[in-house]
């Protein structure tokens, strides 16, 4: 264990110290770090998009678990997943941190390079946030994004006989918590649990493509969400449980792994309603560009906006089962 | 005492619940709450501006001293003090509600109508957030603004010779607050206390006249606040105690007016730099404008960025004594 050196901590050292840490900014910032608040540019012929979470330890992560940098990273990769899934781009991030005593700043500066690093590599700009003591440790994180006007696509655009389909494996968030659980530190699900990766370039890829008429990340698990782009998009959802794949990693969690690809959650996959005609035309673009398959796991119907899942020819409703942020 | 009827919360049913509540957005966004992220178009001849604020129980506020309406209200008006601060004018707030369980639908209804108030007066739109679990109420707020290019003022921009000024009397906040300990429910500190007033109009009035150097919010204490301007802005800064006007309400608190004045914090009006020939039309105008005078508190002259307090023509270092959030 690292011993913790109390370090007194003021607001206006910390605040420095952060700067420090973030760097200079990946986008251009008229105001960054230190003002009543920041300042950029946005481009004219581009949407601005925004989209906030609250994370709290204990609830939506484990403290004890986490490196700083792993829990920086993967805290901005989730908001990161929104603004993949309207198309968009991210541009400004802001932090709203709730330390504990415990926290210090080598914590800190941890917390931040995590942050920073995939900010980075996504092209977006730390430009500032708030600072505060807590009893619990909170991260609140927004981030800005941009995107084009045509490539917006929304949850309620599904059309009855849409093809749905995933970016990557459904599930593997969920196993690799489970393994993290039971002693096991390594695996494609324990990475893929501990270092989501925004899929930021795949939303931008299919947002441009006239044929995906609805997108939306799959952060609460399958039955919750695509249940949710039913409801909106008033169609009925058909999951295709034959389809689903089950990705080897997920089969040693020693759980159902249907269950876990249906209702695990934290996967931050997309999920996208695709024209039946061109969807092998985009499957194949997608293919070729990503280097792996997006992977039709059902259809929409015509209907009133329930979920169900079909099996041997039969079917039965498919209840929300994935994470329920208030329950 | 209300009696509280425990209702089931899901999180799609709070979600339609704060949509009802908040209802038609100020600003028209091309997607509002329920999307993976909020969505409008940013007008082109403005810098976009983005500030946030994470507000926990027992250290920000009392929720037990507190109705949901006026704590909303409270919490969003902080932040809005931030981009009046920069000269700006809101479009977009995103909110991160942590409720604990003796937060019901009632209560969160209360809370989002405070806000959504303030925002319609303050022509804002409430573009969604997130909801989450928690063991202490936290509230974690971001606000999206514009202001136009040559109206912004940084913390930064004091020169040596400028007069320093605020929009209102100071020390009302914390003379508030201990009015409010002492069991005085009414007055008007109690009054800005629970229910502070952003300086919007004044932020785009001052940050649009060309004498005016630099702005910011005096939120955390005169003594704190204007010490980082002239850190900021490189020169020294002197505040003449001769000058400090002490409100009526402030003289029946109970403690040093002075201090309350210097050191209280929650006051959320705006301190400026004007240029000092300049200065009496600046202070007439606004006294024209919003029928209260425009109160000179000190000056700047060259220096390495301290902070200095003048009485009887003597000088004494004036330490930053004000709110540190992390003290």
């Amino acid at each position: 264990m690292r011993a913790v050196k109390p370090v007194p901590l003021t607001e206006d050292g910390l605040i420095a110290a952060i700067a420090d840490v973030v760097g200079a900014p990946s986008r251009p910032l008229r105001v960054g770090i230190g003002d009543d608040a920041a300042a950029w540019q946005p481009n004219a012929h581009h949407l601005a998009l925004i989209t906030t979470d609250l994370l709290i330890d204990g609830v939506h992560f484990r403290l004890s678990g986490s490196t700083p940098e792993a829990l920086g990273r993967k805290a901005l990769a989730e908001n990161l997943s929104d603004i993949a899934a309207m198309g968009g781009s991210p541009m400004v991030v802001v932090i709203g941190l709730g330390m504990t005593a415990t926290i210090d700043e080598p914590w800190i500066r941890g917390f931040y390079r995590g942050m920073s690093a995939l900010a980075s590599r996504s092209r977006c700009s730390i430009a500032g946030g708030d600072i505060v003591r807590a009893s619990t440790l909170t991260i609140a994180i927004t981030v800005v994004g941009e995107v084009r006007r045509t490539s917006m696509r929304l949850r309620s655009g599904a059309h009855a006989g849409d093809v749905a389909a995933v970016t990557g494996p459904l599930g593997m968030g969920a196993a690799g918590l489970r393994l993290l659980d039971a002693g096991t530190r390594e695996g494609d699900a324990v990475q893929r649990y501990l270092s989501p990766e925004p899929r930021l370039a795949e939303g931008k890829f299919l947002g441009s493509r006239r044929a995906v008429n609805a997108m939306m990340d799959v952060s609460d698990g399958l039955s919750t969400d695509i249940g949710r782009m039913a409801r909106a998009s008033h169609v009925d959802a058909i999951v295709e449980r034959e389809r689903l794949v089950v990705h080897p990693s997920i089969a040693r969690a020693g759980a159902d792994p249907v269950d876990l690809i249906l209702n695990g959650g934290d996967d931050y996959e997309l999920l996208v309603a695709v024209d039946a005609r061109a969807f092998p035309y985009v499957a194949r673009t997608f293919q070729a560009r990503f280097g792996r398959p997006l992977e039709r796991v059902g259809r929409f119907e015509a209907g009133e906006g329930a979920a169900w899942i079909e099996s041997g020819g039969r079917r039965e409703s498919l209840p929300a089962r994935g994470y329920d942020h208030l329950s």
